[in-house]
C-alpha cells in the first residue's frame, strides 16, 4: 500500500472548519503522508461535478483513493460528492441525525450568515483589532486602561502575532511592550508598567530558537548571537520571577495555543 | 421541551476545531437558542472530572441534557466525559474508525504540535502579519512588488481585517490602499496602483451599513452620513468597473469570508 494519500476538504462555505478538523484526524495517521487540497465554494451542481472529476482523477494516480471530508449543506450536491471514489468522511451527514433526534427539531437546509458590521461580535472584532495595531510594540502606553491584557517578552518572542490572534478569535484587547537591554539593564519592571502589574503577561522563549527567528529577519548581527539571547532570555524570565508576573515559554507552540493559554491562564473571557 | 439548550467544546487542546464544528452544526438548528461554552486543555482526570460535574449541573438547571462537542485524544479522559449526562457527539471517535481501516495504520495517541519558529509555515506566517502591519492603510507602497495582493476600497470597507487575516490564515502578503475623496474626484485609477493593476481587488460595502460603521467609529460626522456614504460608494464602484477590477461586496459576509473568496477570485495559493 503506498504511504502517500490525498485529502480533500470540500465545503460550500470557507472550508476553514472542514480543514481544521479534516487536518487534525489526519495528524493522528502519521506514518502517511497526505498531500491536501481545500475547495471551498463548492454550491453549485456543475462544481460538484468538477470536484468529482478532480478526486477520480487523483485516484488513478495515487493509485489509491482519496479521503474526502466534507461540510455540504445541500443534499443534491452532496449525494454527487458522494458518487466520487473515495473514502467520504461526511461530517455534517454523521451528526444531524442524532442531535435532530436529541433536539426534536429539523435542521434547516439554508445556512445563516454573519453579516459584516453585524452583531456575531464584528464590532468587537474590529475594536480589538484596531486596538491590537495601534498599541502594539509599546508605541503608545497611554491606552492601557483600555487593555484587557499587556504582552511583554523580548524582541521576537511573538507578542505582535498573539495580540492579533487574540483580537481576531476572541475580541480581546491586547496591547504589548517589548522588554529592552535598558529595562533589563535598569533591573526592574519599566515605569509605564507598573500601574498595569495585574494586566501583564510575559512571554518567553528558547534561545536557541530565539536566535534562529533573529537570524532570519536580520542576519548575522549582534542581536541574533546566541549570546545575547542567552542574555535577554535569562534576564527577562529572571524579571517575571522576581515581579511574580504569570508567563509562558512559546517555543513549543502555535500562535493559536498561546493566545488560548494566555486566555485560560488570565481567566479572560470572549467578547466576541 | 425547552428551548434553550447549552452546548459544550471540549478539547485537550485550543479547542478551536471543535467550536467551530459545533457551532456550524449548531447553526442548522435557528428554532433554539444555545449556551456555548467551551472548555479547552480539558488534558488531566481531575480536570475531566470537574467538567462532568459542570456538565451535569447544566443538564439541572437547563431541565434537558446539554450537547457536548469533544476532540480529544487520550481514552481515559474520554471515558470520563462520556459519563456525563449529555449528548456526546465524539467527533473524532466517528471517525478514526473508517480512516483506521481505509489507511491500514494505526493513529497515534501523542498528536505533535507545531512548533512556534519551525516550519508548519510559521515563518511565512510571521513575514505576511509583519507585511500586511507595515503595508496597512497606503501607509507605504514601496514594497507593493511583493504584494500578493493589494486590496483597494472606501474607509471602513473591511480592508485591514482581512489583510490581517489572508496573512493569519493563508500566509498570504496582502497590503491595502484606501481610496480617499480625492482619488474619486480624480475619476482615475491613483497613480501608486497603475504599476500593480493585476494585484488589485475592489471592496465594496453596503452605504447603508457603511453609514452604520461609521456612525460608531466617529459619531455624527460628515464623513459617516448616508449622503458621504452614497457618494464614496457609488464612485468606487463605478471605478471598479471603469478599471475593470475584480471586487466583490463584502455587506454579507465575514472576514473569514472575503478572505476565502479573495483567495478563490484571484487565485492565490497559501503559503502556510
Amino acid at each position: 500500500m503506498s504511504n502517500k494519500r490525498t485529502a480533500f476538504f470540500i465545503s460550500d462555505g470557507t472550508g476553514i472548519t472542514s480543514e481544521a478538523l479534516g487536518v487534525s484526524l489526519l495528524k493522528r495517521f502519521d506514518q502517511i503522508e497526505f498531500e491536501k487540497d481545500t475547495l471551498p465554494y463548492v454550491d453549485t451542481i456543475e462544481k460538484a461535478e468538477e470536484v468529482v472529476e478532480r478526486i477520480n482523477a487523483r485516484a488513478e494516480i495515487d493509485g489509491a483513493r482519496p479521503i474526502v471530508f466534507d461540510t455540504l449543506v445541500d443534499d443534491d450536491i452532496r449525494k454527487i460528492i458522494a458518487s466520487s471514489n473515495a473514502l467520504k468522511i461526511d461530517v455534517f451527514g454523521a451528526f444531524l441525525g442524532p442531535l435532530t433526534e436529541e433536539l426534536n427539531a429539523k435542521p434547516s437546509e439554508e445556512v445563516g450568515r454573519a453579516r459584516i458590521g453585524e452583531s456575531s461580535g464584528y464590532e468587537d472584532r474590529m475594536e480589538a483589532i484596531n486596538y491590537a495595531l495601534h498599541n502594539d510594540d509599546g508605541a503608545r502606553t497611554k491606552h492601557y486602561d483600555e487593555a484587557d491584557v499587556i504582552l511583554i517578552g523580548v524582541s521576537r518572542s511573538g507578542k505582535t502575532p498573539t495580540c492579533l490572534y487574540l483580537a481576531m478569535q476572541y475580541g480581546i484587547r491586547a496591547a504589548n511592550y517589548p522588554i529592552t537591554e535598558e529595562d533589563i539593564e535598569d533591573q526592574k519592571l519599566p515605569a509605564t508598567l507598573k500601574n498595569y502589574r495585574e494586566k501583564l503577561f510575559g512571554l518567553t522563549i528558547d534561545p536557541e530558537r530565539l536566535s534562529l527567528i533573529r537570524h532570519e529577519r536580520k542576519p548575522n548581527s549582534r542581536y541574533a548571537t546566541m549570546k545575547q539571547c542567552n542574555y535577554e532570555v535569562e534576564e527577562v524570565e529572571l524579571m517575571y520571577r522576581r515581579e511574580r508576573l504569570p508567563s509562558m515559554n512559546t517555543t513549543d507552540y502555535s500562535v493559536e495555543e498561546i493566545a488560548t493559554r494566555i486566555m485560560v491562564q488570565c481567566n479572560l473571557q470572549r467578547r466576541c
